[in-house]
Protein backbone atom coordinates (compact mmCIF):
# COMPACT_ATOMS: atom_id res chain seq x y z
CA UNK A 1 0.00 0.00 0.00
CA UNK A 2 1.45 3.17 -1.13
CA UNK A 3 0.89 6.86 0.71
CA UNK A 4 -0.60 9.46 -0.87
CA UNK A 5 3.03 11.14 -1.50
CA UNK A 6 2.11 14.45 -3.19
CA UNK A 7 0.38 15.34 0.35
CA UNK A 8 2.95 13.88 2.38
CA UNK A 9 5.29 16.05 0.52
CA UNK A 10 3.03 19.25 1.63
CA UNK A 11 2.88 18.21 5.01
CA UNK A 12 6.43 17.82 5.50
CA UNK A 13 7.01 20.88 3.88
CA UNK A 14 4.65 22.66 6.03
CA UNK A 15 6.57 22.05 8.79
CA UNK A 16 9.71 24.28 7.35
CA UNK A 17 7.44 26.59 8.75
CA UNK A 18 9.06 27.48 12.43
CA UNK A 19 6.76 26.39 14.99
CA UNK A 20 5.02 23.95 12.78
CA UNK A 21 4.50 20.26 14.27
CA UNK A 22 3.43 17.13 12.71
CA UNK A 23 -0.17 17.61 13.69
CA UNK A 24 -0.25 21.35 12.71
CA UNK A 25 1.65 20.59 9.57
CA UNK A 26 -1.42 18.08 8.92
CA UNK A 27 -4.47 20.25 9.84
CA UNK A 28 -2.83 23.10 7.63
CA UNK A 29 -2.50 20.62 5.01
CA UNK A 30 -6.15 20.43 5.36
CA UNK A 31 -7.79 23.52 5.36
CA UNK A 32 -5.47 24.70 2.35
CA UNK A 33 -6.82 21.80 0.57
CA UNK A 34 -10.30 21.68 1.57
CA UNK A 35 -11.18 25.25 2.44
CA UNK A 36 -9.22 27.70 1.14
CA UNK A 37 -6.95 26.68 -2.26
CA UNK A 38 -7.84 30.14 -3.54
CA UNK A 39 -5.30 30.95 0.16
CA UNK A 40 -2.82 28.22 -1.26
CA UNK A 41 -2.40 29.58 -5.06
CA UNK A 42 -1.96 33.30 -3.10
CA UNK A 43 0.53 31.35 -1.20
CA UNK A 44 2.13 29.93 -4.04
CA UNK A 45 2.38 33.01 -5.93
CA UNK A 46 4.01 35.10 -2.91
CA UNK A 47 6.49 32.36 -2.16
CA UNK A 48 7.68 32.19 -5.66
CA UNK A 49 7.63 35.85 -6.60
CA UNK A 50 9.20 36.52 -2.59
CA UNK A 51 12.46 34.37 -3.38
CA UNK A 52 12.57 35.60 -6.86
CA UNK A 53 12.59 39.41 -6.32
CA UNK A 54 13.37 40.04 -2.34
CA UNK A 55 16.93 40.39 -1.88
CA UNK A 56 18.95 42.28 1.06
CA UNK A 57 19.00 45.90 1.33
CA UNK A 58 22.42 47.46 0.72
CA UNK A 59 22.26 50.08 3.64
CA UNK A 60 19.78 48.56 6.36
CA UNK A 61 20.35 44.83 5.43
CA UNK A 62 16.57 44.55 5.43
CA UNK A 63 14.41 42.62 3.09
CA UNK A 64 14.04 44.68 -0.30
CA UNK A 65 13.01 44.86 -4.09
CA UNK A 66 15.33 47.87 -4.38
CA UNK A 67 19.41 47.98 -3.97
CA UNK A 68 18.34 50.79 -1.36
CA UNK A 69 14.92 49.95 0.20
CA UNK A 70 12.50 53.09 0.38
CA UNK A 71 13.35 53.92 4.32
CA UNK A 72 16.54 54.45 3.90
CA UNK A 73 16.50 56.40 0.87
CA UNK A 74 13.95 58.61 2.47
CA UNK A 75 15.72 61.74 2.92
CA UNK A 76 13.17 63.12 5.90
CA UNK A 77 14.46 60.51 8.10
CA UNK A 78 17.45 61.44 10.63
CA UNK A 79 20.91 59.53 9.33
CA UNK A 80 22.66 60.59 12.26
CA UNK A 81 20.99 57.64 13.91
CA UNK A 82 20.92 53.92 13.71
CA UNK A 83 18.97 51.70 15.13
CA UNK A 84 20.25 48.20 15.31
CA UNK A 85 17.56 45.61 15.70
CA UNK A 86 17.47 41.27 15.11
CA UNK A 87 14.66 40.89 12.62
CA UNK A 88 12.38 43.06 10.52
CA UNK A 89 9.40 42.23 12.86
CA UNK A 90 11.31 43.99 15.54
CA UNK A 91 11.78 46.91 13.28
CA UNK A 92 8.02 47.13 12.27
CA UNK A 93 7.81 47.05 16.11
CA UNK A 94 9.99 49.88 16.40
CA UNK A 95 7.82 51.91 13.55
CA UNK A 96 4.69 51.42 15.04
CA UNK A 97 5.60 53.41 18.30
CA UNK A 98 6.47 56.26 15.78
CA UNK A 99 8.65 57.34 18.71
CA UNK A 100 12.17 56.98 16.44
CA UNK A 101 13.29 58.62 12.62
CA UNK A 102 16.35 57.27 12.11
CA UNK A 103 17.45 54.65 10.27
CA UNK A 104 18.10 50.92 10.99
CA UNK A 105 20.22 48.13 10.86
CA UNK A 106 18.93 44.75 10.76
CA UNK A 107 21.16 42.00 11.77
CA UNK A 108 19.15 38.98 10.54
CA UNK A 109 19.74 36.99 13.67
CA UNK A 110 21.50 37.63 16.85
CA UNK A 111 24.97 35.91 18.16
CA UNK A 112 24.34 32.00 19.05
CA UNK A 113 27.60 30.62 19.84
CA UNK A 114 25.94 27.37 20.23
CA UNK A 115 24.07 27.40 16.87
CA UNK A 116 27.98 28.57 15.28
CA UNK A 117 26.57 31.95 14.90
CA UNK A 118 29.42 34.50 15.77
CA UNK A 119 30.25 37.68 14.89
CA UNK A 120 31.55 36.74 11.18
CA UNK A 121 28.33 34.39 10.46
CA UNK A 122 26.27 37.82 11.63
CA UNK A 123 28.29 39.99 9.04
CA UNK A 124 29.06 42.37 12.52
CA UNK A 125 31.63 43.40 9.42
CA UNK A 126 29.11 44.91 7.51
CA UNK A 127 27.19 46.70 10.32
CA UNK A 128 30.61 48.40 11.02
CA UNK A 129 31.31 49.52 8.30
CA UNK A 130 27.45 50.73 7.76
CA UNK A 131 27.83 52.85 11.09
CA UNK A 132 31.47 54.27 10.02
CA UNK A 133 29.83 55.86 6.92
CA UNK A 134 30.31 59.38 8.98
CA UNK A 135 27.13 60.39 9.01
CA UNK A 136 25.99 58.19 11.72
CA UNK A 137 26.26 59.86 15.21
CA UNK A 138 24.62 57.56 17.44
CA UNK A 139 23.69 53.85 17.34
CA UNK A 140 20.90 52.68 19.22
CA UNK A 141 20.70 48.81 19.93
CA UNK A 142 17.41 47.34 20.26
CA UNK A 143 18.17 43.78 20.20
CA UNK A 144 16.19 41.62 22.12
CA UNK A 145 16.65 41.24 26.03
CA UNK A 146 17.26 38.04 26.31
CA UNK A 147 20.52 36.50 26.95
CA UNK A 148 21.72 36.08 23.31
CA UNK A 149 19.94 39.76 22.27
CA UNK A 150 22.12 40.99 25.30
CA UNK A 151 25.49 39.41 24.41
CA UNK A 152 25.19 40.81 20.83
CA UNK A 153 24.42 44.10 22.30
CA UNK A 154 27.46 43.95 24.49
CA UNK A 155 30.00 43.00 21.36
CA UNK A 156 28.28 45.13 18.65
CA UNK A 157 28.88 48.44 21.90
CA UNK A 158 32.35 46.88 22.27
CA UNK A 159 33.36 46.96 18.28
CA UNK A 160 31.62 50.66 17.97
CA UNK A 161 32.77 52.23 20.39
CA UNK A 162 36.50 51.28 19.90
CA UNK A 163 35.61 53.45 16.77
CA UNK A 164 34.79 56.38 18.37
CA UNK A 165 30.82 55.96 17.62
CA UNK A 166 27.87 57.21 20.39
CA UNK A 167 26.47 53.64 21.46
CA UNK A 168 23.23 53.24 23.73
CA UNK A 169 20.67 50.50 24.67
CA UNK A 170 16.70 50.30 25.09
CA UNK A 171 16.17 50.98 28.63
CA UNK A 172 14.84 48.18 30.41
CA UNK A 173 12.39 48.29 33.30
CA UNK A 174 8.88 47.63 34.44
CA UNK A 175 6.58 47.79 31.60
CA UNK A 176 4.26 50.59 30.84
CA UNK A 177 0.99 49.63 32.71
CA UNK A 178 2.83 46.86 34.93
CA UNK A 179 2.09 46.59 38.27
CA UNK A 180 5.17 45.15 40.45
CA UNK A 181 2.97 42.71 41.67
CA UNK A 182 3.34 40.92 38.44
CA UNK A 183 6.56 42.18 37.49
CA UNK A 184 9.21 39.47 37.57
CA UNK A 185 11.41 40.16 40.18
CA UNK A 186 14.95 40.42 37.45
CA UNK A 187 12.79 43.12 35.88
CA UNK A 188 11.99 45.05 39.45
CA UNK A 189 15.87 44.44 39.82
CA UNK A 190 16.88 45.88 36.28
CA UNK A 191 14.65 49.28 37.17
CA UNK A 192 16.06 49.69 40.52
CA UNK A 193 19.31 49.96 39.65
CA UNK A 194 18.71 52.06 36.56
CA UNK A 195 16.87 54.30 38.42
CA UNK A 196 15.65 57.49 36.91
CA UNK A 197 15.94 60.75 38.87
CA UNK A 198 12.96 62.63 38.54
CA UNK A 199 13.82 66.58 38.20
CA UNK B 1 7.56 56.14 0.74
CA UNK B 2 6.18 52.87 -0.36
CA UNK B 3 6.16 49.75 1.34
CA UNK B 4 8.10 46.15 0.29
CA UNK B 5 4.94 45.18 -1.75
CA UNK B 6 6.04 41.68 -2.33
CA UNK B 7 7.34 41.08 1.37
CA UNK B 8 3.99 42.57 2.69
CA UNK B 9 1.79 39.86 0.28
CA UNK B 10 3.92 37.41 1.50
CA UNK B 11 3.24 38.29 4.92
CA UNK B 12 -0.28 38.00 4.53
CA UNK B 13 -0.33 35.40 1.98
CA UNK B 14 1.16 32.88 5.05
CA UNK B 15 -2.11 34.05 6.90
CA UNK B 16 -4.40 32.14 4.91
CA UNK B 17 -2.70 29.35 7.13
CA UNK B 18 -4.86 28.14 10.26
CA UNK B 19 -4.02 29.41 13.74
CA UNK B 20 -1.39 32.30 12.06
CA UNK B 21 -1.65 35.77 13.14
CA UNK B 22 0.13 38.46 12.05
CA UNK B 23 3.32 38.26 14.22
CA UNK B 24 3.69 34.55 13.62
CA UNK B 25 3.45 35.25 9.67
CA UNK B 26 6.02 38.22 9.69
CA UNK B 27 8.48 35.43 11.69
CA UNK B 28 7.27 33.22 9.52
CA UNK B 29 8.47 35.16 6.01
CA UNK B 30 11.45 36.16 8.18
CA UNK B 31 12.67 32.19 8.72
CA UNK B 32 11.71 31.14 4.83
CA UNK B 33 13.46 34.13 3.47
CA UNK B 34 16.67 34.54 5.67
CA UNK B 35 17.08 30.82 7.18
CA UNK B 36 15.41 28.11 4.96
CA UNK B 37 15.30 29.28 1.37
CA UNK B 38 15.51 25.57 0.18
CA UNK B 39 12.32 24.90 2.91
CA UNK B 40 10.69 27.81 0.99
CA UNK B 41 11.10 26.65 -2.69
CA UNK B 42 10.21 23.03 -1.26
CA UNK B 43 7.02 24.37 0.40
CA UNK B 44 6.03 26.19 -3.28
CA UNK B 45 6.57 22.98 -5.43
CA UNK B 46 4.73 21.11 -2.47
CA UNK B 47 1.67 23.85 -2.74
CA UNK B 48 1.85 23.84 -6.61
CA UNK B 49 2.07 19.76 -7.59
CA UNK B 50 -0.90 19.47 -4.55
CA UNK B 51 -3.01 21.77 -6.26
CA UNK B 52 -2.91 20.07 -9.58
CA UNK B 53 -2.62 16.78 -8.36
CA UNK B 54 -4.52 16.06 -5.62
CA UNK B 55 -8.82 14.91 -5.19
CA UNK B 56 -10.76 13.46 -3.58
CA UNK B 57 -10.78 9.52 -3.43
CA UNK B 58 -14.52 8.15 -4.94
CA UNK B 59 -14.97 5.77 -1.82
CA UNK B 60 -13.67 7.48 0.81
CA UNK B 61 -13.70 10.89 -0.13
CA UNK B 62 -10.21 11.62 1.71
CA UNK B 63 -7.48 12.99 -0.25
CA UNK B 64 -5.36 10.67 -3.08
CA UNK B 65 -3.72 11.42 -6.07
CA UNK B 66 -5.90 8.09 -7.60
CA UNK B 67 -9.77 7.61 -8.67
CA UNK B 68 -10.14 5.36 -5.65
CA UNK B 69 -6.76 5.73 -3.08
CA UNK B 70 -4.40 3.19 -2.04
CA UNK B 71 -6.32 2.58 0.95
CA UNK B 72 -9.81 2.16 -0.37
CA UNK B 73 -8.30 -0.13 -3.05
CA UNK B 74 -6.84 -2.32 -1.10
CA UNK B 75 -8.34 -6.07 -0.54
CA UNK B 76 -6.98 -6.80 2.51
CA UNK B 77 -9.13 -3.88 4.79
CA UNK B 78 -12.24 -4.86 5.92
CA UNK B 79 -15.28 -4.10 3.46
CA UNK B 80 -17.55 -4.56 5.88
CA UNK B 81 -16.79 -1.77 8.14
CA UNK B 82 -16.92 1.68 7.85
CA UNK B 83 -15.65 4.41 9.73
CA UNK B 84 -16.78 7.88 9.70
CA UNK B 85 -14.48 10.55 10.50
CA UNK B 86 -14.16 14.70 10.21
CA UNK B 87 -10.55 15.10 8.75
CA UNK B 88 -7.89 12.79 7.10
CA UNK B 89 -6.26 13.97 10.60
CA UNK B 90 -8.48 11.86 12.77
CA UNK B 91 -7.98 9.21 9.88
CA UNK B 92 -4.40 9.12 11.05
CA UNK B 93 -4.85 8.96 14.33
CA UNK B 94 -6.72 5.82 14.24
CA UNK B 95 -4.70 4.78 11.50
CA UNK B 96 -1.81 4.97 14.54
CA UNK B 97 -3.78 2.97 16.67
CA UNK B 98 -3.64 -0.40 14.51
CA UNK B 99 -6.72 -1.21 16.28
CA UNK B 100 -8.76 -1.26 13.24
CA UNK B 101 -8.36 -2.69 9.47
CA UNK B 102 -11.68 -1.22 7.89
CA UNK B 103 -12.17 1.39 5.27
CA UNK B 104 -12.93 5.06 5.98
CA UNK B 105 -15.81 7.87 5.12
CA UNK B 106 -13.81 11.39 5.71
CA UNK B 107 -16.59 14.15 6.07
CA UNK B 108 -13.69 17.04 5.72
CA UNK B 109 -15.89 18.84 8.20
CA UNK B 110 -18.56 18.59 10.40
CA UNK B 111 -22.37 20.19 10.70
CA UNK B 112 -21.99 23.67 11.69
CA UNK B 113 -25.03 24.93 11.40
CA UNK B 114 -23.94 28.46 12.45
CA UNK B 115 -20.88 28.48 9.60
CA UNK B 116 -23.91 27.56 7.33
CA UNK B 117 -22.68 24.06 6.74
CA UNK B 118 -25.81 21.60 6.65
CA UNK B 119 -26.08 18.23 5.69
CA UNK B 120 -25.87 19.22 2.27
CA UNK B 121 -22.89 21.38 2.21
CA UNK B 122 -21.27 18.31 3.85
CA UNK B 123 -22.64 16.07 1.84
CA UNK B 124 -23.67 13.74 3.37
CA UNK B 125 -25.81 12.10 0.84
CA UNK B 126 -22.39 10.92 -0.11
CA UNK B 127 -21.60 9.16 2.36
CA UNK B 128 -25.06 7.64 2.77
CA UNK B 129 -24.69 5.71 -0.87
CA UNK B 130 -20.98 4.83 -0.06
CA UNK B 131 -22.57 3.11 3.21
CA UNK B 132 -25.47 1.56 0.75
CA UNK B 133 -23.21 -0.45 -1.37
CA UNK B 134 -24.09 -3.91 0.13
CA UNK B 135 -20.82 -4.42 1.63
CA UNK B 136 -20.93 -1.93 4.31
CA UNK B 137 -22.60 -3.77 7.72
CA UNK B 138 -21.51 -1.38 10.29
CA UNK B 139 -20.79 2.12 10.72
CA UNK B 140 -18.69 3.19 13.22
CA UNK B 141 -19.00 7.25 13.85
CA UNK B 142 -15.68 8.58 14.80
CA UNK B 143 -16.30 12.50 14.72
CA UNK B 144 -14.89 14.44 17.54
CA UNK B 145 -16.50 14.86 21.02
CA UNK B 146 -16.98 18.44 20.32
CA UNK B 147 -20.40 20.08 20.10
CA UNK B 148 -20.61 20.08 16.63
CA UNK B 149 -19.15 16.42 16.34
CA UNK B 150 -21.55 14.87 18.18
CA UNK B 151 -24.61 16.86 16.73
CA UNK B 152 -22.66 15.37 13.27
CA UNK B 153 -22.74 11.84 14.55
CA UNK B 154 -26.33 12.57 16.00
CA UNK B 155 -27.83 13.54 12.67
CA UNK B 156 -25.62 10.49 10.51
CA UNK B 157 -26.78 7.77 12.79
CA UNK B 158 -30.12 8.79 12.31
CA UNK B 159 -29.52 8.67 8.83
CA UNK B 160 -28.16 5.47 8.45
CA UNK B 161 -30.01 3.45 10.76
CA UNK B 162 -33.08 4.62 8.83
CA UNK B 163 -31.89 2.66 6.12
CA UNK B 164 -31.09 -0.32 8.79
CA UNK B 165 -27.48 -0.13 8.27
CA UNK B 166 -25.41 -0.70 11.84
CA UNK B 167 -24.33 2.47 13.40
CA UNK B 168 -21.75 2.54 16.47
CA UNK B 169 -19.86 5.32 17.84
CA UNK B 170 -16.40 5.66 19.61
CA UNK B 171 -17.28 4.68 23.05
CA UNK B 172 -16.49 7.83 26.20
CA UNK B 173 -15.05 7.38 29.61
CA UNK B 174 -11.96 8.22 31.62
CA UNK B 175 -8.59 8.39 29.58
CA UNK B 176 -6.25 5.40 29.34
CA UNK B 177 -3.45 6.71 32.63
CA UNK B 178 -6.39 9.08 33.52
CA UNK B 179 -6.79 10.25 37.17
CA UNK B 180 -10.16 10.73 38.41
CA UNK B 181 -8.33 13.60 40.33
CA UNK B 182 -7.80 15.64 37.28
CA UNK B 183 -10.72 14.34 35.07
CA UNK B 184 -13.63 16.83 34.30
CA UNK B 185 -16.65 16.07 36.06
CA UNK B 186 -18.90 16.01 32.45
CA UNK B 187 -16.48 13.17 31.23
CA UNK B 188 -16.82 10.83 34.98
CA UNK B 189 -20.64 11.43 34.34
CA UNK B 190 -20.26 10.17 31.15
CA UNK B 191 -17.90 7.00 32.10
CA UNK B 192 -20.36 6.12 34.98
CA UNK B 193 -23.86 5.98 32.46
CA UNK B 194 -21.64 3.96 29.99
CA UNK B 195 -20.07 1.93 32.40
CA UNK B 196 -19.49 -1.90 31.03
CA UNK B 197 -19.92 -4.63 33.11
CA UNK B 198 -16.95 -6.30 34.19
CA UNK B 199 -17.05 -10.42 33.26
Amino acid sequence: MTAPSVLDELVSALRCLPGVGPRSAQRMAWHLLQRDRKGAARLTQALERSLAVLRHCERCNGFSEEEVCARCANPRRDASRLCVVETPADLAMIEQTQSYDGLYYVLMGRLSPLDGIGPRELGLDRLLARASDGEVKEVILATNFTNEGEATAHTVAALLTARGLAVSRLSRGVPVGGELEHTDIGTIAQAMAERRTVS
